[in-house]
């Protein structure tokens, strides 16, 4: 992540973050918050704390303040982490047992609630007015996220899904929390409400182009392990991906008809499958059109920013930061 | 329940809570609503929103204030069921099929995390101040009933637990959500801290109590089936109560070996263990034990409530009230 601008503002959050899993380790039962402080030392990029921290910081004002805020978006995010593994029966998380696998599936149901509810907690530090300004947010972002994940789950059943529904999907699951985490740290720097509403949606279409260029990834990535995944993954799960599902929107009958045949190959023709799916791909220039798609979004992203009243150079920052983090997914 | 001269007040919340249900009707997916308005439509005493809006009336004020209030510790109330059916792998809940049952555990774990925000999210309504003070009672309180869950289950697994680690559990678990419910009404009532204070310190003893005689119901009830329960059923269990807890603290060591033998003993032995456990809580006098510990509880919860200065009328009204709950239980 080209993070480099930003390490003195993702160092002041690891430090908090610290801070609050020291905490932890007094706390009883044990059962509840040893998961979670195992899930929150599992790493990852802090990249929505640090959104939060980098929007308060925009608007010139102590990113410290935003401090609770980026806490608080995290331990949403590691809550909905470790809800979402038991949900889709996953082994690892990181190269790590999950929660549900390390201890049981009843200790990681109930200590994502306590998480959950402790993600709200962290907010009180704030006065009466900014609390819930960020209640309000955060509390429809975090439905929005349930929603999505189960939108998701439906997915995975239904017969066909329009390219609509997909993107309506990962907005909710994915970019909406991205919005959120910057319009919490500009609530913390008093920005006013266009900003705002400006910066949010700055972040919920970088949220969706980031996870159209993850869809891409998996299909085209060559060099793969670089991102832990394997090159794909989603074609051999009949994962209900925009290239997926684009594909079956623009397919003629006899390409529908070959795809169908594709998807029903197992583990055994993964070659072949994959390929065969690649090939479709390629005949109906998917790839483009997901380019395309995700172009559209970061186009926005980048209109939104650019209509917020703040600091020139730190919005020019943020656009590198955000266009890099869109780089590293192509 | 002796709800008589509480009536008008449940019928202002039904209308209240059946306006909210009308609400998700429209929402979607409805993969995460359906369930939410199922187990919302199962019934129950509505005991805990009836607390939060007598509250509220108890200092004169209207007691429609606490609406949202009561709708809230209603809807927490309602996830944390969802959610512990999940855990102890229930299939029944008020003679019908559980969440988890009747649609799937994944449907059910995040329906149950909705509804635990959405519960948040219905104290929006009241102002800044208002707002924020209800958010750290209510939100300390879901952490105290997620630990005492957790308390509970680990209680099934330990060798030996003491009598005040139940009482702590018990208090999490149970107890403090009637606490919560009655000082969140009298926030919304404006009542001074004192009030507020000793009005949930009134709901915790109360609910100690409660859930003391309700234990004692278990294994001594004549007219079980009044209750919807089956006499013995936690002796059944080896269900680590305040009546066996007790007995282990209190057993000589030919009592000790006699309790051991007993509870190992299985299903098809039922009569046997039942009839073996209650002989040794009569030697024991463990049912006047408990019934000293339930009183010492209740006369707390009435020293708490005579402290409030409220309307003398409505608090005689509330003291026979919670006599009336406690009384149903013995």
């Amino acid at each position: 992540m080209p993070v480099k601008n930003y390490q003195l503002l993702l160092n002041v959050f690891l430090d908090h973050l610290e801070k609050y899993k020291a905490g932890l380790s007094s706390q009883s039962p044990k059962e509840l918050y040893e998961p979670e402080n195992y899930i929150l030392s599992l790493g990852g990029k802090r990249l929505r704390p640090l959104l939060a921290l980098i929007a308060c910081d925009l608007f010139d004002k102590d990113p410290q303040l935003a401090l609770d805020s980026a806490l608080a978006v995290e331990l949403f995010h590691n809550f909905s982490l470790l809800h979402d593994d038991i949900l889709d029966a996953a082994p690892l998380r990181r190269n790590q047992p999950t929660v549900h696998v390390k201890w049981n599936t009843n200790i990681a149901i109930l200590s994502g609630d306590v998480m959950l509810v402790k993600a709200f907690a962290v907010l009180q530090n704030y006065g009466f007015k900014e609390f819930k300004k960020l209640n309000i947010l955060f509390n429809q972002t975090a439905v929005e996220v349930c929603e999505g994940q189960q939108e998701d789950m439906n997915f995975e059943s239904a017969e066909t899904v329009i390219v609509d529904a997909y993107l309506t999907m990962i907005t909710n699951k994915t970019a909406v929390l991205l919005g959120c985490s910057l319009q919490m740290g500009a609530i913390n720097a008093y920005a006013d409400e266009t900003d705002q509403k400006n910066i949010y949606l700055f972040g919920k279409h970088l949220g969706i182009a980031f996870q159209l260029l993850d869809d891409l990834l998996d299909a085209f990535a060559e060099d793969a392990e670089k991102f832990g995944k394997q090159t794909g993954g989603d074609i051999l799960a009949n994962k209900k991906t925009f290239l997926l599902l684009k594909t079956m929107e623009l397919a003629s009958d006899r390409q529908t008809s070959a795809l169908k045949k594709l998807l029903k190959l197992k583990e055994k023709d993964a070659v072949k499958k994959i390929n065969g799916v690649l090939a479709l791909y390629q005949e109906l220039r998917i790839k483009d059109l997901c380019l395309q798609e995700a172009d559209k979004h970061t186009q926005l992203a980048i209109a939104y920013l650019d209509k917020i009243n703040a600091n020139p150079k730190k919005k020019k920052e943020l656009k590198n930061f955000a266009l890099g983090l869109l780089k590293r997914q192509v």
